[in-house]
């Protein structure tokens, strides 16, 4: 029988409410506070906490539960109206990431010719920063009440949309040094998994929509709901490749429209605040090694984030524009996508598996997630902060009622 | 990265609460339905899940939860008033089921003289039969709105002080066979743990009504509780060898008195029936293995279950009538006591180790455990179904608003 889990709990807990609590009165979302906290108790400081298997998954349902409620908050009807634009805003806010990254590494180690083991490890530089981890951007649109309207839900979707190009991309790249790996395969089950979602989803909402008629606001909406999430979220990882976070929000969406699905997001946001949300931001904090980084790697992970940040920027910010967005919703559009998570870190571990990044470089990566989420937050509430009564008539319906934290 | 065990959650919620609400149309209680769940999604019918170590700390949040519930609605007052009488009843409660074991075994076995090895055999099966592992009782208690009054209070400290009972005289037996373990030693450490709980207790209570009183029903309230829930069990075991059940039930009590216990009971309890409930009791099903039972071990099985239960409800029940409980709360305290859970099998799992059991006996245990699990809590119901408004003013109080199931 082991019982050490219970101390690590109890120590996460108690370090991230402390240090959201802690961020909020200095004016930065609380998210920020319990990454740091994870800093502080993990073994780069404190060392009273280690990362294990267990937090990790309880920190994969958090990420999965955040997922799901942002889905069941969307509008059906703001997904339709920005799908267009949101495809255009991740296209280009894959590439310029990507030409940004191949850039980088050339100059920082020079340009090789093409079709070089060098040349694919430029390239594969630019895919790690391709894609959006929209989750802490969703914890903090969500904290302040912005989730919902035009630019919440243009994030959101497009974020999506990010993760799916960001695959497609690792695979392409990937199949040019591995044959096994086919890349049409990986175009199909992508096709495959929407259709897949479309019926699953069409069935579900039946289900669901019954249910509700009959038992509104029952313990058995929320329970069904989240096996649904953990469901789709399984299936997308299992039999299409997709990433699991992909999977809960589609399980979300299908759920967006049923009467009961504020009482479900309320019930989920409980589960979701008192125990796995903390675990999910502060195990970022712990997962992070700073030792074993030399002057050279640390100039070049300084410079590898910038150009992550900044490229994600313009890529996303610009085509916003280009999309008729003003331009400060553009700004808020390009700062809420530049957050990077698991996905640039599930991207790298595949690098280094397959002889495409030498292990040094991976502490760039992880500096990339923390820096990203701490300074989104913070971006995000600065640009929301600004001008709270302008330009944000898309923003009204922001009014479900949210516990006191 | 494993997604394997969305596909068990998933699973388990569904099946879960499915029984459980088939279970509630057969006027059984939910847990039955979600303990028999757990039997046919698991290894033994459909082998849809197997029990893996992150379900099993999951599990053990779960209890951990529902103990830490019974602690905060428990009412001191009552508790003070049952006190004597429940060390009583457990202390009966503990010495019948003790002699019981020894007779069977003996029955079957043969008498054997005392101090020889096959004495503590017989000694053995005693001790096994001696811990209640009270959480199924509460739960259906809580279920059915029965868990304050005398009768819940009673079972509950009774229960409580069993455990530790039950461990003292595991830690006394071992101790004549192994002379590292010394039996002063554990009474030492019982005797620390109350303290240290006193001192703890009341830096608690003061911090949480102080902050009780600056943030009422704010969310940190249940966050910072369940960290000092989490804390309790890891001191509990880990520094006085008392195991973690009591340590939060005690979380609990310190809690109690504090003017947002309700609100904290309230948010707990979304947590608890929408994740860690359901996997507590499906647990109990999928850790059953029923191969390699011979018919031999089947008929001790079956006569080591029947005395378990009997002696339980005997001993508890007349000293509950001698303490002056009427003979229908006699009988309900006697049946409240009689569930075995992971107490039992942490006793049997010990007897292994230091070869005072044989393997063949283990299912023994484990059939104890799945039948006091699904049987107490349909007598219970039987027992305070049949006269609803009678000999029941002790319950009067039960007025706890639980979200509709």
């Amino acid at each position: 029988m082991s019982y050490e889990f219970f101390k690590d709990l109890a120590i996460i807990i108690i370090a991230a409410k402390c240090f959201g609590l802690l961020a909020r009165k200095l004016n930065a979302p609380q998210v920020v506070g319990e990454i740091i906290a994870g800093l502080i108790i993990g073994p780069n400081v404190l060392g009273v906490v280690d990362s294990s298997k267990f937090l990790v998954q309880m920190a994969e349902i958090g990420v999965i539960m955040i997922m799901f409620m942002a889905g069941m908050e969307t509008d059906i009807k703001d997904l339709v109206k920005t799908g267009p634009k949101a495809l255009l805003i991740a296209c280009v806010g894959v590439l310029v990431p990507l030409v940004g990254g191949f850039l980088l590494y050339s100059c920082f180690f020079g340009f090789a010719a093409t079709g070089t083991d060098e040349f694919y490890r430029a390239v594969f530089i630019g895919v790690i920063m391709t894609a959006t981890s929209v989750s802490i951007t969703v914890s903090t649109l969500r904290e302040m009440g912005r989730l919902k309207g035009l630019v919440g839900t243009t994030i959101l979707s497009a974020a999506v949309i990010d993760d799916i190009i960001g695959i497609l991309v690792l695979t392409f790249v990937i199949g040019f040094k591995n044959p096994e790996v086919r890349p049409i395969h990986v175009l199909l089950n992508t096709g495959l998994f929407f259709v897949f979602c479309i019926i699953i989803g069409f069935v579900a909402y039946l289900v669901f929509k019954l249910m509700d008629r009959r038992w509104p606001h029952r313990q058995r909406l929320p329970i069904y709901g989240l096996a649904l999430c953990f469901a789709l979220s399984y299936c997308a990882e299992k039999y299409f490749g997709i990433a699991d976070i992909t999977g809960a929000y589609v399980a979300g969406l299908i759920l967006c429209n049923i009467k009961s699905s504020d009482y479900i997001v309320r019930k989920l946001d409980i589960n979701s605040y008192m125990l796995f949300g903390p675990i999910f931001f502060a195990s970022i904090g712990l997962k992070t090694e700073i030792k074993g980084i030399t002057p050279a790697i640390l100039v070049f992970a300084v410079a590898f984030v910038i150009v992550a940040l900044i490229t994600k920027i313009i890529g996303c910010g610009l085509m916003a524009k280009v999309c008729g967005f003003k331009g400060k919703d553009s700004l808020r559009i390009g700062v809420g996508m530049m957050t990077r998570g698991e996905v640039a870190l599930i991207v790298g571990q595949k690098g280094l598996a397959v002889g495409l990044m030498d292990s040094v470089y991976f502490a760039a990566v992880i500096f990339l997630i923390i820096t990203s989420s701490v300074v989104t937050p913070i971006f995000l509430k600065i640009l929301y902060h600004k001008e709270k009564e302008e330009s944000d008539t898309d923003c009204s319906k922001e009014v479900l009622p949210q516990a006191a934290h």
